[in-house]
């Protein structure tokens, strides 16, 4: 199964505690795509400036990610200038210049529409109702967001959750859309609204899925040390909707599994900076790192041990 | 296998967002053999003043809880009050009165010093040194300890773990004992200090178990209410140790199996004030939760989807 991705095309300047990268890929379609396509083709569909340097896309190209719906703009790239904490667990934005983002019109191109799975990133709840206007009927519509749209453009936004089947946020947004504290609260009210799936990412603490009747919890992969977690929400979602494709099949067994190889390719991720980690990384990396999931999860379940 | 734990027999006043208990039973023994005893018969060590109303002791004495090892001073029971927030994330603490705490000097029975398990509670390092010179030779000993010993009792602290198998503690702890950030760097830390062990618990992010060269996570049960999560480390402890001893073996999948019905445990004791929601609680109760962790953490490793 295709994935079809609409989100921002961008270029980050990033700092951590263990160094710094000017200017590399970044944008939720990026780290989408370099995940994805560990497991299939990715149409893209974005903005760039003329100033983006699109020959460094052409890796994630000869993996399977289409360009050909990113188009190209007069004027400057989406950009974002960040830097984090010592413990990685907080960041300052530096700079934020949407450049040609800011009159970002998805044009979805005719041969991308039939698209069985689409990923609405992060962009504004509008533009995500206008990519559900451009697909045929797909399979399954999964959404991100994030705290702006949530504080400045909530009924667009809750008009894009009646609509779509899955949304996947991290906890701090899925307790501002719901003014739930409490996770599982919060997924049902966001559940209430439509999405039959709410994917709640919690960083290093990983991240459960809420189905109607049942909830399947992906741990965090245990790093020493988180080079650089920019994109790693996005990886999660790339390795979660991909693994979905490649196994060609959306049911709790597939969705399970795309837990974990969300919850892997997020953590790769954050090995290094941009999507620099993915572009040695193979689908047996991936599976191994499964593995090692399965090996810190997987109980005997002896119920005479309790009697 | 029998079960010692040395630790406070104390009364708790507690305010959470649900309503209020006044002088109810507390401290981290209580606690402790509450979930013990669900698997087999626990032996109590530590102190109450004239004034603790042991009758109420009863329902754990009849599941099992052998309170010989607990002696009446005179004076006033270890007293502590607390209000939570909100939200249940942070508390603040009304009042601690140690009482005949202060004056504790744990005397382990003959009866008791053959016990294969031991749990020291959180109590003063030294008295914690002092149970380890009065036990014959435990299969396996496994601390807890807060952030007033670390800070003001280091020493003796660092001379306990050189001792024991095993540390619980949370992530706040591992992280102010090691000045280690991330926590498996934490618990690798620990570990250098002696315990083959270390369990980080990270309340409704669930607990991690580090050994030398595999881990282990265990999802926090996924509560709509928590009613009163005072104790549930110590209720985790208690279906930690409690599971290893009624299983009769302390190898990797008894450990892993420890890990859920701790968390099992753990997540009952935050259902009602006190030891309450134990006092009808049985076996089977803790069996089914522990079947709901399965479904919510099992997948299937298809290498296959990955390629």
């Amino acid at each position: 199964m295709s994935i079809l991705v609409v989100g921002s095309v961008a270029l980050d300047s990033v700092e951590t505690p263990f160094g710094k990268a000017e200017r590399v890929l970044g944008g939720s379609a990026n780290f989408f795509a370099a995940a994805a396509t560990l497991f299939g083709p990715v149409r893209v569909v974005g903005v760039v400036g003329n100033d983006y340097p699109t020959e460094q896309l052409d890796f994630l190209e000869a993996r399977g990610a289409d360009f050909s719906g990113v188009e190209t703009a007069e004027g400057e790239s989406f950009f974002w200038a960040g830097k984090y904490s010592y413990d990685l667990n907080s960041r300052d934005t530096l700079e934020t210049r949407l450049g040609v983002f800011a009159d970002f019109q998805p044009q979805i191109p005719q041969a991308f529409r039939d698209s069985p799975i689409v990923f609405l990133g992060n962009i504004h709840p509008e533009l995500q109702l206008d990519v559900l206007d451009q697909v045929d009927s797909p399979r399954l519509v999964a959404c991100d967001t994030m705290n702006f749209w949530i504080e400045g453009s909530r009924e667009p936004l809750l008009e894009v959750l009646r609509r779509v089947d899955m949304i996947l946020l991290n906890d701090a947004e899925a307790r501002q859309l719901s003014g739930e504290h409490n996770l599982l609260k919060a997924a049902r009210w966001i559940q209430a609204l439509g999405p039959e799936y709410v994917v709640i990412k919690k960083g290093e603490h990983g991240a459960v899925l809420y189905a109607n009747d049942w909830m399947f919890f992906a741990p965090g992969y245990p790093l020493e040390d988180v080079f650089d977690p920019t994109g790693a929400g996005d990886a999660f979602a790339g390795g979660f909707l991909g693994s979905l494709a490649g196994a060609d099949r959306i049911d709790h067994e597939a969705l399970r599994q795309a837990m974990i190889f969300g919850s892997a390719t997020g953590s790769f991720a954050c090995e290094r900076f941009s999507v620099d980690r993915f572009r040695e990384l193979h689908a047996g990396d991936v599976a191994r790192r499964v593995s090692e999931f399965r090996e810190m999860t997987a109980f005997e379940h002896e119920l005479e041990a309790a009697r």
